[in-house]
């Protein structure tokens, strides 16, 4: 048996769900923090509602949900622990525009998912501040490494953080002008306060809410995060941007 | 004593060569591959003219030329045999927009700045045939990938392909809506033959030459391709682009 969750499901009382989830397998297409938990989805369904992590699978990109509505080809990640089970749903997506891969890297690939918003976050902050696209490339080739080293971390498995998943995903986040991190990022390069900046999207930018507790958690595992790091200084502590960057800048190799 | 060599050296005749090049470094900032002899710069210098490969630098980007020109923060790759004595070059090249980076991958990052012209032409396909973004991303992960399986053939180095100077270099390259590759791609998708879109843009796409020896070198070594292969069937075999992107979509993921 096959659930959606939308997020609104996180709002559903705890009996409900413990409930309704025996024996269900959960598909998220969730990408964030549960605030109160500081966990991904997985981990908090986990804790929370005792869901085994062989009855959660993550939906990922790379994908714009407006190309997907225009019937552009579009390829998903299906990750599962039992790939072999993913077949299922992959059956229920088959459409001739999206093309679905299943993989086993449930916990990198929501991690993944995450972390591209705050990467994002971080090339809209250099394009605020007039750095270039040569500047861009290098801050995007670093942030996949800052990537990797994050997900090894946190979950050990044999990635190649080149595959779509990984890196197919930041790509289209990071180079989207529509883009809600890319273009929070961009208002705090130029001057605005993250209220400031909040006001005028009237929208939330993920990547702001992600790069606390995923800063936390890489100080936590002495993970080597100059990028996360930047980022959290200047939303959370009021840093300077372009000092901050002009430091993150020597940083990049 | 460090020369800097632009393209036209390759015109100059072989004695004269032969003789000013004893015992000199030379920086090879040219990317491409000698027609005649079908080979990469380096490997022509050290075929025709006997230089050794620690003789033999390599600048490379992600760099377009116009922001370097701009002062625009940019950063460089000098690919040497003896990375310590790169630090010489680097020091010449020590201004505040610049900022060097040493590797000893000297054929990788040769061959890598010349494959990314042809997955950039790939790009321009893609989007002159109407894919969206969510695509371009898979098929610049799926670039990455394929350029990783060439250089490990070509040449054994524990390189990382996610560093500035593949990945950036490609990523700088392909998302340019000024790159020569792309733009001549662009308009191959669009409906132009090649003769038609070397007239309408009126330069080269160093890609389009690239990609018929480096197809053939790929098929020698048995390297899996599809990008590749499918840019040269289309520019070289008079392939749909319509149909060829169509079959390369299923081999991507």
């Amino acid at each position: 048996v096959v659930l959606a969750v939308p997020s609104a499901f996180l709002g559903a009382t705890l009996q409900q769900l413990t409930v309704s989830l025996k024996d269900k397998i959960i598909v998220s297409g969730v990408k964030g923090i549960v605030p109160e938990s500081k966990c991904i989805v997985g981990t908090y369904l986990n804790k929370q509602f005792d869901v085994p992590l062989d009855q959660f699978m993550v939906i990922s990109g790379p994908s714009h949900a407006e190309e997907v509505a225009l019937e552009r080809l579009s390829y998903l990640t299906l990750a599962y622990t039992k790939s072999a089970n993913a077949v299922q749903l992959q059956s229920l997506l088959k459409v001739n525009y999206i093309k679905s891969i299943v993989s086993e890297d449930v916990i990198g690939i929501e991690y993944a998912a995450l972390l591209k918003n705050i990467f994002a976050l971080a090339v809209g902050i250099a394009h605020g501040l007039n750095y270039g696209d040569n500047f861009q490339s290098v801050l995007i080739s670093n942030s996949v490494r800052e990537m990797n080293r994050f997900l090894n971390k946190v979950s050990e498995f044999e990635r190649d953080v080149s595959n779509s998943v990984y890196l197919g995903d930041l790509l289209v986040t990071a180079y989207s002008l529509f883009s809600r991190n890319r273009r929070f990022g961009n208002m705090i390069g130029r001057g605005y306060t993250v209220k400031g900046a909040q006001l005028e999207m009237n929208m939330i930018a993920e990547g702001y809410y992600a790069s606390s507790p995923v800063y936390e958690q890489a100080k936590q595992l002495h993970i080597k995060t100059p990028i996360i790091d930047t980022v959290y200084h200047i939303l959370y502590q009021q840093k300077n941007p372009k000092k901050s960057f002009k430091k993150l800048a020597k940083l990049l190799d």
